[in-house]
Parts: structure tokens; sequence; C-alpha cells
């Protein structure tokens, strides 16, 4: 049995003794500890580590990441246009190609155990298809080991930046997965055309949607509700994110509870990095209604923040940080979302720790699901399609 | 010159290349990179780290962690009160003594390279001067590598149990530096019998005082000023400090900067863990009117939580993350709450990379303070008093 692995001894998230078998990029069998190894498999000591599944990465820009490169102190004005111009220049004037920055960064986060990703490119008129020419390509490169969906971004604004709307429709011609958006409202100054444009796009194409929306408070609420309009009006249910959607954590209850219906009556997904500094989507009241809430790094080492290192363990612990979680349910629940349900905002199939499902995991020492998010072992076996691709904290594998 | 070190080639905070000549216990020259070694010193190729001073751990609560023991979910009920009365369930229960527990995560802060810390240590009528003593013991141990003061802190309350302010006299006896106190609104219900109490103690005594105040709103910010009443009555300027102080972060500016000049005036330090969760004190605005902002991790792997690793470069990240500080200028404000700020809440004296000083500093992979926070890389060598203590995150040196 070739590219077959037997995995002796791992603890499960139950807490049981398990024995692995994968075989063929998939799982084989789970079974209790003590197990015959298949005739002809590699076997590895599982050394009574925990089994997770792989990690999911909902939200990235890697396109514009600054990873491995000398400190750059951040140098923005303080507002968001600020930020977007202030990126533009430092871009433009780096002479380090997209492939060799993003590269060092997947490689990074993969050691860390996300396999699965979703990445924001940004276009505009200045450089057109430059970002997402680089990531199609760059995606090949690690096609056996991860798996990751684009989003064509309009960092610099759609209808305020003539000629950005074509440039996305020719990035879905050359396979881009989402269509994206950007404060409707807030940045583009006119929240149902700049809608209608995206919706437009994703229907005509068949595609997801996954917007950023930063605005904050009853323009926010608004925008949210527009976009569950867009979504039912469009046929799209299911396949819809909203970014960040500070707003949400400024909603009164009554308000709340209406919305969070509508973004589960219509497969909405809400995208969150549990930020610390503003109002946050309340995740625990958005999945008691049945929302799907899926977390994201954002930005990594780039013009924005020089901060962020790409570990979904460490974004699932800001999570519980948020909102003061302490129970095995609460951290429970923040796995979840760098986990299940990111699977399920990325619409991934047989995805997690079972049988005929993708052998991607990670083994670290840990008892329990609490404890691999509160000490976030840097000591990780990551294994993607059946094979070790990554160990103690590094890309590559001697096994 | 025995017991001399000499460090070749690391990096100052201010980016040149420096040599480190170590001797007694101190830092004998910081010379520029190429220097020749003192006769007779061990040489240390410093490898171009970064060379940062001991970090500061200003908030711990040592004697009731569950470190290194076996998992325990949080089972806490809702309430403040639900968590100090699970709290004596646990520590009850427990057959583990201090020592093994505390001794453990002692170490691990040493690892992460904190070589000064500020412990609060419970007393109740109930097991009266038991976790001081095992905590004055515990320090003896380590005595040689860090300095830790403690704070006597009555955890069940003060009025409201009889019998504790004896107790906490005792302790005062026994050799605590400091009186603590608790929620004298919030907890004690008589607030004013509450801070005549601890003030007295603090002034029979000679000792500082370390006062933990979660009430919210104008109930804490009241309570903020009769603690500076307090202060300037009883002359125990630079000698207080106000743990947690929620309040601060709901002040409206005119009323914040009232109290702020109040703080300054009266040498009161603000320990923040920089909480995500609710508000938090504006370390920036206090800092800029002259309040000195320390940070602490409160609560490691305990009843309250499971999370916290006593990181204080992960507590800076946090302060950094909580006001969303990504300039270079705001990373070494929030380093200089783990290190700087810390000494001179804790009075410690010759603290800092300067001729003179202890040699208490940690070398890491970082080309300056921001990435040392961005990267948190656990490879740090710890050295204290002039002599290796921890290498690359763990305890104990080879060298």
């Amino acid at each position: 049995m070739q590219d077959s692995l037997f995995i002796r001894g791992v603890r499960t998230t139950n807490g049981d003794l398990a024995d692995l078998s994968l075989a063929g990029g998939r799982i084989g069998a789970i079974a209790a500890a003590g197990s015959p190894a298949p005739a002809g498999a590699r076997v590895l000591d599982g050394a009574g580590r925990l089994a997770l599944p792989a990690l999911v990465e909902s939200h990235a820009h890697f396109d514009k990441t600054l990873w491995g490169q000398p400190w750059r102190p951040n140098s923005a004005g303080p507002t968001l246009r600020d930020y977007i111009d202030n990126e533009r220049r430092i871009l433009r004037g780096l002479d380090v190609p997209i492939a060799a920055r993003a590269g060092k960064l997947i490689e990074n986060c993969i050691a860390r155990g996300s396999l699965h990703f979703r990445c924001h490119i940004d276009v505009d008129p200045e450089f057109g298809l430059t970002h997402v020419e680089a990531m199609l390509a760059l995606r090949e490169v690690y096609r056996d080991i991860i798996t990751m969906d684009f989003v064509v971004f309009p960092q610099t604004g759609l209808l305020i930046r003539p000629g950005t709307a074509e440039i996305m429709e020719a990035a879905l011609k050359l396979g881009v997965e989402n269509v994206g958006g950007l404060d409707p409202a807030g940045i583009d100054n006119d929240p149902i055309r700049h809608l209608e444009t995206i919706f437009g796009l994703a229907e005509r194409y068949g595609r997801g949607v996954d917007i950023h929306l930063h605005d904050k408070g009853e323009l926010g609420l608004w925008t949210v509700e527009r976009i569950a309009d867009f979504t039912k009006a469009r046929g799209l249910k299911d396949r819809v994110v909203i970014s960040h959607a500070y707003c949400l954590g400024q909603a009164q209850d009554q308000r709340l509870h209406k919305i969070a219906a509508r973004l589960a009556e219509n497969g909405i997904s809400i995208m969150t990095t549990a930020p610390a500094d503003c109002p946050a989507p309340p995740v625990a009241e958005l999945r008691a209604a049945g929302v799907n809430v899926c977390m994201g790094s954002d930005g990594i080492r780039d013009a924005w923040s020089p901060l962020g290192t790409g570990d979904m363990l460490e974004r699932a612990l800001f999570l519980a940080m948020r909102f003061d979680w302490a129970k095995d349910a609460e951290l429970a629940a923040a796995f979840d979302c760098v986990t299940q349900a990111g699977a399920r905002a990325l619409g991934l199939a047989d995805y997690g720790l079972s049988v005929g499902h993708h052998a991607n995991l990670i083994l670290l020492p840990a008892e329990n699901i609490g404890m691999a998010i509160a000490e976030r072992s840097r000591d990780r076996l990551v294994i993607a399609r059946g094979k070790v691709v990554a160990e103690n904290g590094v890309f590559g594998s001697r096994l």
C-alpha cells in the first residue's frame, strides 16, 4: 500500500486514544489504540499527541504581505483612506515579487497547521490583474498541499475607481472563485449600485461573494440587511460571506436577533478577526441563532500593521479573550470557528477527522482542545492529504 | 575575572551592534561591536540577536495556579462571587503543594524572559497564612535569579470576612512588602473603612499598597479618587498601584484628565492586563498625562481561567491589539509597559540595559522591539545577574 500511513496512538478530541490509518490522501480508519497496522503501511508513533483537523484561514491578504522582508515601520496617516493610499505607495516601491513574500508566508501558515485558505486579492486600475496573476501562479506551487480560494477585491474602491469592475470581471474569467466588495456605503458612496455590480458578477459567473464591511452602527446594519436582500434575490444562499461586520457588535438585542435570523436563513457567514480595539460580532449569540461564524487573520505583516503570525490557534485564543471565554464548551466553540465553520464558509467537501474524509490534520502536544488553544505549542506535525508536510514549526519534512 | 561574561555582537534597541561586558552580576560596559574581550571573561556569541532588558511581570497570582496539573475544565458560576467560591473549593481539594505548581510556573516565566515579579497572595480566615508561608519559602529558592515582591491579598473580602485584617497584618510581619485591597465598594461594601484599614496597615508598617479594582463606571472612578485622597493623606506617593481599574476606560475626556492628573501627582501606577472583553484603562492618554502604566498576566492557568502563559511579550502584543497600535513608537510604548514602567511600579533599583545596572537581559532573534513583539520568538536566551539561566524556552542552562 503505497502512500499509506499508520499513526499509532493519538488522542482524539473526545479524549480517547486511537490509531489512524491514512491511505490515498484520505482517512481510511480510526480505530481504538492497539489495532494492527495495515500491511505495507509506514508507521508513525503518535506518542499520545492530540489529533486535530487542519486549521482554516478564512480571510487573508497574502498578495500584500511584507513577510520575510526587513522591518518596515508603519507610516500611514490616521484614516482608512490614508492606509489605502499608503499601501499603494509601499507596494509600488517594492521590488520583491508577490511569490517570494506570499510563498514564505503560506509556508509559515502551513507549518502552523492551516491547510485551507481564503485569500482576497487586490485589483485596481493602476496595477490591473498583476496580483491576481501572481496568486494564481503561486496557488499551483502548493496545490498538492493546500486548498486556497480567491476573492477579487476592490481595495481602492469599485464605483469610485472607474474601470475596476471590468478588471474584476477579467479576474473571474481567469478563475477567481469569489467577487469581493468594500464598504458599499462608507467607501463607495453608492451602496445599492455597488451591490448590484458585485452580485451581478457573481450571478453571471456562478461565483460566491465576500464583502469587507467596516461601516459601523446603523449604516453597517442597514448594509447587512441589504446584503441579505441581494443574497436572497440572486439565489446565492450559502455562498456569501460578510467580513468584519463590526456593526453587529453594536446592535441591540432585538435588532440583532432579527438580523441574525436573516443571516441564518440565507446561509450568510460572518468572518471575524475577533478585534480587541473595536466592536466585534457577538459570536456566541450569532452561533446560537444558527449563523456560521468563521475567522481570519486579515493582514499579516503588511502596510496596515506589522503584527500578525497567521496562527489560527492564536486567532481562536483572541476570540476566547474577546468574549472572556474560559469554559471547555466555549473553547470548543472558538476552535470550531477556525475549523468546521471555516470549512462551511469556504464550501470545503469532506473536511474534518472522519473516515473517508481528506487526511488533513495536525498532531500536537495537548490533552484537549482547550489546552491546544491555551498553549499553542509550536511543535506541530502537519499532515496534508496523508503526507507529513511540516514538523516542529518548520515547513518541509524529513519523514 | 570570575563570573564575567563578554557577549559579542548583539543588537541594541536603537539598532546598533554592540558588545556587552557583564561582571559581578552587573553591566560593566556597552561598547561598539568589535571591542576586545576583557581578559579571563567567558565569551558568548550574540549572533546579532536583539538585547532587551528582562521583562517585568507586575501582577501575578502564583499561589493559585494549576500550572503543570492535568487540565481542569472551568466550572465556575457566572458571578464574581461564584468564581471566588469555586476557587476555594478547588484549592481545598488539591493535594499538590503551592511550591510544585508555582515553582514550575515561575521557571516557565523566567524562560520567557521575566525576571521581576509582583505576586498577590491570598489570605483568608479559612487557610490563614499558609499561602504566604509557601510563597515566602518558594521565593528563597529563586532568590539568586529573580526579584519578587508580594502583596497580601484578601481575595474573599476584608471587612466582610472578619479576622482577615489580622491575618494580613501577620503577613506583613512575616515580610510581605505590600498591602492588598479588593473592590472597597463593590465587594467589601464599606469603601472608606476598607481604605482606612489597608492604608492604616501600610502606614504603620511602612509598606506599599496594591488594590484590585474591578468596579465599573462612576463607582470605580469615585473609588480611584478616594484612593488618591488616601495616598496623599498617608504620604504614600509612588508606593500605590491600582490593578485593573476598568472604570478608567469609561471616563469621559475631561473627567479622565482630572483623574489622570491626580494619579500622576501622587505617583499612583495603573496595572492593566489589556483586557479585550471589557473597558480597559486608556493607556496612551494616561501615559501622556504622566501616569505610570504597567502590565501583568493576572491569573495563569487557574480556577478563574485555563488560559495564560505568563509571556510578557505576548502581554505587550495584547496591549497593542487592544488599542490598534501598529507604529514603532506605539509598539515601543507597549514594550515600556512590560519593562521600565513595571520597574517603576515595583520600585526596582538599577533596572535596564545601562552600564552599572543589574545584568538582567534577554537575547532573541529580532531586528527591533516591534519585531520582538510581533514574532515573540520562543528562542530566548535569558541572563540573570550576568549568568545564563534559560535557553530556547527552557529553564536551566548548559552554558
